[in-house]
């Protein structure tokens, strides 16, 4: 019997603090912390206005070799889609699934092969299932989008995952997602700018110092919406910080 | 005069038999069938939610050359749209047009050329077009996401087809669209998930597999959508097939 | 200090003649004005429906170089992005800005990299300004989707701009944005289609001709939506061309 | 059985003539002769200092569809490649070898399948074949570079053509070859630079501009290399022209 | 310590019996064995006429993220390529090297990196190595050239490999290099058509295979050569068999 | 009358000190000098084992827009290429030459035109140029591989540049050139690794670092081609250090 690992997963108070931050702060806080580039490159948001943070459960595919895919050897080519489905690793990865759970997986781009399907999906979401992020695709596009996960995809299609060059290989392993290192049980904050990996050790020093920028840039926007002068508001300067101060008061 | 081969259409009867499957249970279907890869990759959904199922017309765009594309060589270059129209093949691609068809066109992935612009869509709408799977772009999207038509298409463009490289070639040929091989006549299903070709000569019993398989589903993604065991009802196991038997009654 | 060049602008009636223009008639009128192809390809519509017509303010990045991006040596690591703010070009590029403006960057299709952010938009939207077409990304996008502003854009990302491999390195000088030549005070056309260019000089030409063109084609556009022959009715024959004098009466 | 129709070839006297013009000279004669563009783009030169001009026979690839490609269905899986040999109508295309010809292949780019092996290539050599141009690849390199052949190729692979994704379709048809169009008989110009295709109708003009070219340029060049002004040698001034009248004595 | 584990290799008998056969021949039983394609697409021979046969070592990177890259961090800036080398892990899949042994390295197909250098090689060559297959690059290609290994690389850089946007993150774990699975101990056959990866446990079956084939091949070459007719010689029809059953003796 | 800016070099005894330096050297003295990537990424090595060092002449390309390139529209359309020669930059761009220059040409990464041709490089030759590094092609290649210039190119074409898309816009002003800013009067290194740019205030720096390295790297060299420990040797322990310096008396 197939036995996969599981992730250790932050505390539920700890995810909500961090729930407030935007992946473009995140991104810009990592880079103070030494992260060049936290972005997974590839997948972009296809149910606007989805906004998620919650713990990678991460999957791996791999090119497909008939010698190793044995669960593809044995089946019964008239039904092959639900022979053996235990084998299958890509069920693994949703056999873990805790409420605020992310899954992360890499899809190698492939565009010809959807990694889940509705039933898979509305599974991950009856279990608390937040949402995906794929360098690939998914299929049931026109039923999965209304079941209210969020969705970062490279694409969509009309194919299952067996169909085409690609296999599920292993699950909570270290990946590469749209060129990012992602370790099974990092943050991934991802909204419409798309999706950033947060490691889990720099998650705390991220929190902390993402909510000091937020206040001043509430005045600064105002002023800017207004006509302000950008030398002046952002940043601002010693006398812009001082009207900042009058109007807070 | 030009003279183009038209397509042989199915009844109207079994094409709306057909209209209730979807480009994922198409395709699902067409791999147990021995298709291993019919979606047409690279045009994507651009009327989201529009779903059409109908015989293909198809367009076989070239890489241009000058002594070929005699219409051009002879046109004032002052008006050179309109200039001996009737020699331009993307029109009479359109003239076959009967309601419920479908055109599907190797515009060879073109980014710079519309192969088609509002006039010749609003005509094609209104000889009952369903829509149009184009390996290239369309322009004048602005208005022509307006007429109802379904648009699967790589991109859209504001340049017109005889713009820049590519010129219409041939009509009602055999065409690679998306890098599936087309046979004027095979049937599109094009949703949210893309485009699919049915071989015509598949597409009984191919209509006759995808009717099994729904009944069932329907339970499981209940269940499923509770939290259900994707172990238990996807596949049914047989305690849960007993529980569907009942639920069903 | 630094200092960039301002750019010339036409009056605001020429403008307001030019708004009339789709970015495919612009396409179409400077085709037969000899420029093959004004299309800004790669950049798509980010804000469907918008529409902007405008002159163009320039910024081009190119590939970073760490001897040269002085601002970047001497910055505070801790706290890179507002360190020294006035020796980085793209801010210039938006003091420039006046009502009607619309600011092209040529951001060499790098998709790592947010040129600007909601600060820097916000900004640009109060000093008037209509939109962005950018060979690259934004940043901040969930925000910035609101401000009312028209943007054209490769991508976006969470990432800031100097983030990765490409920095800012002038203002009003040419550039090729989307693999067309852009000259500072060249008028932008931009819509669902995609963005246009309009050589200054060719602007009153194109106006010229643009507006001739479309009273025929309401009456065609009728015919064709109602089922008339394409042949008859596009473009007009001379039976057509009475029964529209006939029409318009 | 299968027939597929043969090419019209050129008097060898004539072949003989062009066979002195290069691939640089062929396309800018032809750019004189309205031909933009003649470069098949892709396919480069795999054995250098090679250089053939002849007639082109054209192999036309699909993506492969497994209901049409019934030589595949029927096959014995242990010994694929040798059942029913001549149902592949890449064999097709070598039977109409005649010594002097030059066998052009639209393989779609594909860089997994090897379209001509050394046994099939042995045959086209030993039937007086020239070369070949494939947008794709070939398999048996390492013997193959041996035979004498001419090949511009877009790569090599040790996989053969019933292996992945395409299959033979068409003998002697027009085809797409690195963006080009090929006409069955058009000529076929290839050396280091790359492979141009020569409208057949366009040849015999194309030989008259491209021997006037010649004298002088030998004498422009004799001077460039001594370190001559490029301003009075290239092209001749009036001074330039006399010093080659001088010279020329 | 760092302690990576070592391969499995078969003996240098079954080793010496396999290398006569070719990576076409490989290719062509591996997909008569169910493989369909073996073929490390990428990398290409910069060793031309060079043929090695051997088990693979795997070497896999990683993107670059500078939390897990400690190594990176500790360094003095001045002297980075050196310090703290025992922990670079591309030093640790070259310990490993036995005589006959091959180097499959997965670097992402970057063009930005140099996996491995002349003195990295030097020692590789030293141990006995026999060749290197490398989804990216090496630097120091003017002397390595010069060692007489055989290399399968998509590149050559000046650039060391922690140069830029990768970094080395296991030995010997299973690998895709060139959208292919390996798995270490699997053996390597690359020649001028390029390298095949051959399932270890595939490898007797394969053998026994590959050697049927050759002799009555080099029968049909001859024939072919001498204009002998394809139908007949290739394969051999009942009467060329004859012929060369008699040629035979 | 056209005038463009000359470049400033160094004294030859400079370039001298200079040339013994390969590019990889020099791209990883550049790294510990604060420059990532210094690697004109694109252009390869067509003159293998070449190696030329000396100052950048720069030219750019930019996309081809009619109402710009002047000297196009009036030129008589059966002789364009020789028509107004003194109005085609990349013609200045040679004039500046002097025995030693680079020229790098930033072409955009275009396959489809020919920078430049046997007569140009001839004239470049014959003025004591060393050679070009092209991100796009040259034409004439037969002949011109033979005339002992140094050449990297992205590729070679038949075609001429005014051909296709591009047109050359501006000399000696700085460039991106295979991703790299190159600055006029920069240093270009190029050997059979690629083409590296070492910008022109820090070449006396890497000038005096790059020649510590190379000689105890002998020594080592040498223990691990007999099959030395890399452990030991490279780079050297404290034994090893002393082996060396007895070595070395």
């Amino acid at each position: 019997m197939i036995k996969t690992s599981d992730i250790e997963r932050p505390s539920m108070e700890f995810l909500k603090d961090l729930s407030g931050i935007s992946s473009a702060t995140a991104s810009g806080e990592l880079k103070r912390l030494g992260i060049t580039n936290p972005h997974i490159l590839g997948p972009i948001a296809r149910t606007p206005g989805k906004k998620i943070v919650g713990p990678a459960i991460t999957l791996q595919f791999m090119p497909k070799r008939e010698d190793l895919t044995s669960s593809t050897e044995a089946i019964d080519q008239k039904n092959a889609e639900y022979n053996d489905p235990e084998k299958q690793l890509h069920r693994h990865a949703l056999y873990h699934t805790q409420p605020g759970d992310i899954v992360v997986v890499d899809a190698r781009g492939d565009l010809s092969s959807g990694v889940f399907g509705e039933m898979m999906l509305t599974y991950f979401k009856g279990r608390g299932g937040l949402g995906v992020v794929i360098d690939g695709c998914i299929r049931d596009f026109p039923m999965v989008q209304k079941l209210g996960l969020g969705l970062w995809l490279r694409g969509v299609t009309p194919n299952f995952h067996t169909q085409t060059n690609i296999f599920p290989f292993a699950v909570n392993v270290p990946v590469s997602c749209g060129n990012v290192l992602v370790i099974p049980g990092d943050i991934i904050v991802a909204d419409d700018d798309g999706a950033v990996v947060i490691p889990i050790n720099l998650a705390p020093q991220l929190l902390k110092k993402a909510t000091d920028h937020s206040e001043w840039e509430d005045f600064s926007r105002m002023k800017l919406a207004e006509g302000g002068d950008l030398r002046k508001y952002y940043p601002l300067t010693d006398e812009a910080r001082s009207e900042y101060e009058n109007w807070r008061k």
